[in-house]
């Protein structure tokens, strides 16, 4: 048959989301990371007033200036700092669009979120990845990312599947010394300690970006909102590529007022904070090797079990977990914290198996 | 300062999207082609369940399953002949991308959806635009269209701004007759005559990719889905260039109920087709030039003042039209059907602007 498309398309390989089961099926879901906890009870009302009032038949605001305004408050920031996008994937793929050009190279720590190689391929104009491999104790080898040259760095902080946080004065050490644009991925920071963030320092650095997304800490993953952080001109430049109405009314609306109610997002972090500390003594006394997670899942190494075997045996029992063929992941299985009950079902169900 | 982005974003000059006044103001607003009816009030107990259980927490299902196998029903075709998009502008962009590599060639008719030309500079890959202007008549240059060779042809049917259905022959026989992919974007067909759609002859021509959107039919402007079809072939290629969750939950969930409401459909697409009549019946009495629309809006000429005047004389008065400053679309404003309401106000207003 004839070949209609980009001829690089053909053997491009797309990203693969972690398993979904069937709504249908009762499984403990431990494998995507998402919140055990429901979304703020408060975007109810503002869903039944765009539906009573029929808004739905209207374009939303294309750029989510309400939102915006909002993001940037909560932030100390200005609006025109912050690009919103459906789910912090977009804002990515934005990112990478407008940065990389012919033979560009992008410069990623690995493993780190296995979105970013993807997003490399996938625009087929011949950019280049350079992997640098975590050290032993999986931290970053800044050392060897410091001297690394390219159009973009990118990672995630804290970082996965690792969840590991790294030092703030030796990641904006890194973001001075390279010469691109530098990504930092705070998809998880929300379960991080207090001033992880580097959205404050977005105005002192002419090359960050960071990006942030809803559907952890907000318990959002099925609305799909997340944003770009940086300088003005930067995110004008993004701003180009954008869909012209890239999120929906009730996205922009459910988004903001979930943001508003910080009083149950922060009993919401702290709890998943908490079961992360319990299901991590639990896991140790069991044996397992344990990565400090500054984050809502946590990266372990089973006793006397193949992580695969682990990973298999659980989705026997109907609990999921996250298992990564790659290099380094191999030796790991990454669990997302789920909620009390969840979370004391896992460590029976690992006991058993580990018998 | 330092120059981050890809050469070409720096002079990129993206796609504007028609006036959305504030939502405090009180305007007339036909210059976005939104349908003036809300969308069905069935919606509502699907969105009161994905709240109640808490589903927003999850990730939504990556390729939007359900509702596709909705649309396949409807349209009686397979589920795997449909990728559904962020709104049809979200299915454009993937088709472009998937299309052109470097130095491509997209032809279309001039002027169609303004939208095509912004798609082909996004790339930044050199890909290059060739227009063929409609006729005097406002109709497609067949015989010229036939001759252009390129990767992508790319046209609305019914035409934007225009308003024309073409006859179904000769745009199959345009498919037939170009060597690379045909899109054919069906926003608004649902009202045109019935059997206007390609989308049953998508089995008969392997490079026809057919879109479509819940916009402007299904009154769904603020959820943003749409979709296209094409062979399952060519759908799968597409595919591997979404982002892994490009629709949320509600839009899922919304768009597939409001499908399912044929009922409500069906009267409110007839409501507008009589109102159309309506109005271009008013405005031929009014000395207008009226082109003879298979949309839910009127491509027109005034008499006695110049478009862009009587685009800014309604806008004094609270009325939204649109106004193209193109060679040939100067000469026009687009109005898109209101309600009964508006469109009698609508023409008592320009009766007045006329005296």
């Amino acid at each position: 048959m004839k070949q209609f498309f980009a001829k690089k398309l053909y053997d491009l390989v797309p990203y693969i989301p972690g398993e979904q089961p069937s709504s249908k099926e009762k499984v403990i879901k431990l494998n995507t990371n998402e919140n055990p906890y429901p979304p703020s009870a408060t975007i109810q009302k503002v869903i039944r007033e765009i539906l009573e009032k029929g808004y739905l038949r209207k374009y939303p605001q294309p750029t989510s200036l309400s939102l915006r305004e909002a993001i940037a408050k909560h932030h100390n920031i200005s609006p025109d700092m912050i690009l919103v996008t459906n789910g912090s994937d977009e804002g990515l793929a934005l990112l990478f669009r407008a940065v990389l050009e012919k033979n560009s190279k992008v410069v990623i720590p690995y493993p780190t979120y296995s979105l970013y190689p993807v997003l490399v391929d996938s625009l087929m104009n011949g950019s280049k990845l350079q992997k640098i491999p975590l050290r032993e104790d999986l931290h970053f080898d800044f050392v060897k990312l410091k001297k690394a040259k390219g159009n973009l760095l990118a990672f995630a902080s804290p970082n996965a599947p690792t969840g590991i946080l790294e030092e703030k004065e030796k990641l904006l050490d890194l973001v001075s010394t390279f010469s691109g644009i530098v990504l930092c991925d705070e998809a998880y920071v929300d379960f991080s300690p207090p001033n992880s963030s580097l959205i404050p320092e977005v105005k002192n650095f002419p090359n960050l970006v960071v990006s942030r997304t809803f559907s952890k800490s907000y318990s959002l993953a099925g609305l799909r909102v997340g944003y770009l952080v940086s300088n003005p001109e930067n995110i004008s430049l993004i701003l180009k590529l954008k869909d012209s109405y890239n999120l929906g009314m009730l996205e922009q609306a459910i988004a903001k007022t979930a943001l508003l109610d910080q009083k149950y997002f922060s009993q919401t972090t702290k709890k998943i904070i908490a079961s992360r500390e319990f299901l991590s003594k639990e896991l140790l006394k069991l044996g397992f090797k344990v990565v400090p997670s500054s984050t809502n899942f946590l990266f372990v190494q089973p006793p006397s079990i193949s992580p695969e075997d682990l990973f298999l045996k659980l989705k026997e029992r109907k609990i999921y977990i996250r298992y990564f063929k790659d290099e380094i992941s191999k030796n790991y299985v990454r669990i997302s914290v789920g909620n009390e009950k969840e979370n004391k079902t896992l460590i029976q169900t690992i006991q058993k198996i580990l018998r």
